[in-house]
């Protein structure tokens, strides 16, 4: 066992859980970081601390941001969360929240003195979100090398990005292996108080077919 | 006059409100935004709305971070403000703290189609703070360009650090000759609730010099 810490950012739905899940199993001290944004769906916060807390995070926290305040997204405005696909970037993307997740996470790895930083980003079946590409990555983790009162003095903190380059069948069979319970999480955009999913939105939708895919039984709660 | 929209990081100091003083003389809609990160000194909150109406801002935005649930800085935990300036980074540093200010304004400048983010961070008089640094900015700038749907779309938000290499007389000048009225800011970093200046911590310190070498009255209000 080493003692290296890590953060995790955790959102409570499924890729997150997984990279929890799998970094613990890396034998890393593992401190979850969650970001309550105003966010519509409630219940995924509820889940972020049963995942951190049923899979023995050594400590789980929660930043408040409220970005209403900015406003500009399905998921934090007054604009509903359509329930079709559509083309090009979804009105569900919220304006710079990677950027936003990893920049707390950053922060928060460098209290604590975690060498590294972990987030459930993926490129395979995702959203269509610009800041989930590898582009988009690449470009904070050069951020990181230079932003940080440890990257000043030669141990910038690693951002990694386990899920990347995984299809979300290969996510779940990753979590599965792993002995991971994905009743834990929660996906949907509009899940109820209860964190029982939708069914219809785009992320109930690519969740459902990552199980079909993977060819392991559903057991998502749907309304 | 153009109607082209800038976003503009105010913290209620001396130097953002240059920034905004300067932006708003280049003819730009001003949009503020200020971040509540449960600072020591509240009386920057009240500094940067009073600025904001002051200069005539469009718009004046504050986003509540709740930092102190990730610790590690004099300015948002319980670790006494130094009053004299030490070797390094000084404790007053708010780890990621530009990182998540220009994310904000980042997902801000999307929201509402800001083609320029402006900022007004130096490297020239100041604490020696890593995010402070031009390698920082230039990085900033690079994941600004993958960051968001406007990038996508071509049409990234620009960067700008207007006060970037000048010393803290010349941005005094600079904002003198613009008409800004310095009484309206707050720099110290234990400001009374009235907005009244210790004179003694770092950032007074750099204040003081800076009006000194300038050549100008210094009008702050000391406790």
């Amino acid at each position: 066992m080493s003692n290296e810490r890590a953060v995790v950012l955790l959102s409570g739905g499924l890729d997150s859980a997984t990279v929890l899940a799998a970094a613990l199993d890396r034998g890393l001290v593992c401190h979850s970081l969650a970001l309550d944004y105003g966010q519509r769906h409630r219940a995924e916060l509820d889940a972020a601390e049963r995942v951190a807390r049923s899979l023995g995070a050594a400590d789980h926290r929660v930043v408040k941001v409220d970005l209403r305040a900015i406003g500009g997204s399905a998921l934090t405005a007054d604009i509903d969360v359509p329930e079709q696909a559509g083309t090009g970037i979804p009105v569900t993307y919220v304006p710079a929240r990677n950027t936003l997740l990893l920049a707390l996470g950053l922060g928060f790895a460098e209290t604590i003195e975690a060498s590294r930083l972990l987030i459930g980003v993926n490129a395979v079946d995702y959203s269509g979100y610009p800041d989930c590409r590898p582009a988009f990555i690449a470009a904070f983790r050069d951020l990181a090398r230079v932003a940080t009162r440890s990257a000043v003095e030669g141990t910038p903190v690693e951002i990694e990005t386990p899920l990347i380059h995984l299809s979300k069948a290969q996510i779940i069979l990753l979590g599965m292996h792993l002995g991971l319970d994905y009743r834990l999480t929660v996906s949907c955009y509009q899940a109820d108080a209860d964190g029982r999913a939708c069914g219809r939105c785009d992320s109930c939708r690519i969740r459902r077919e990552g199980f079909a895919t993977a060819g392991v039984p559903d057991l998502t709660r749907y309304t």
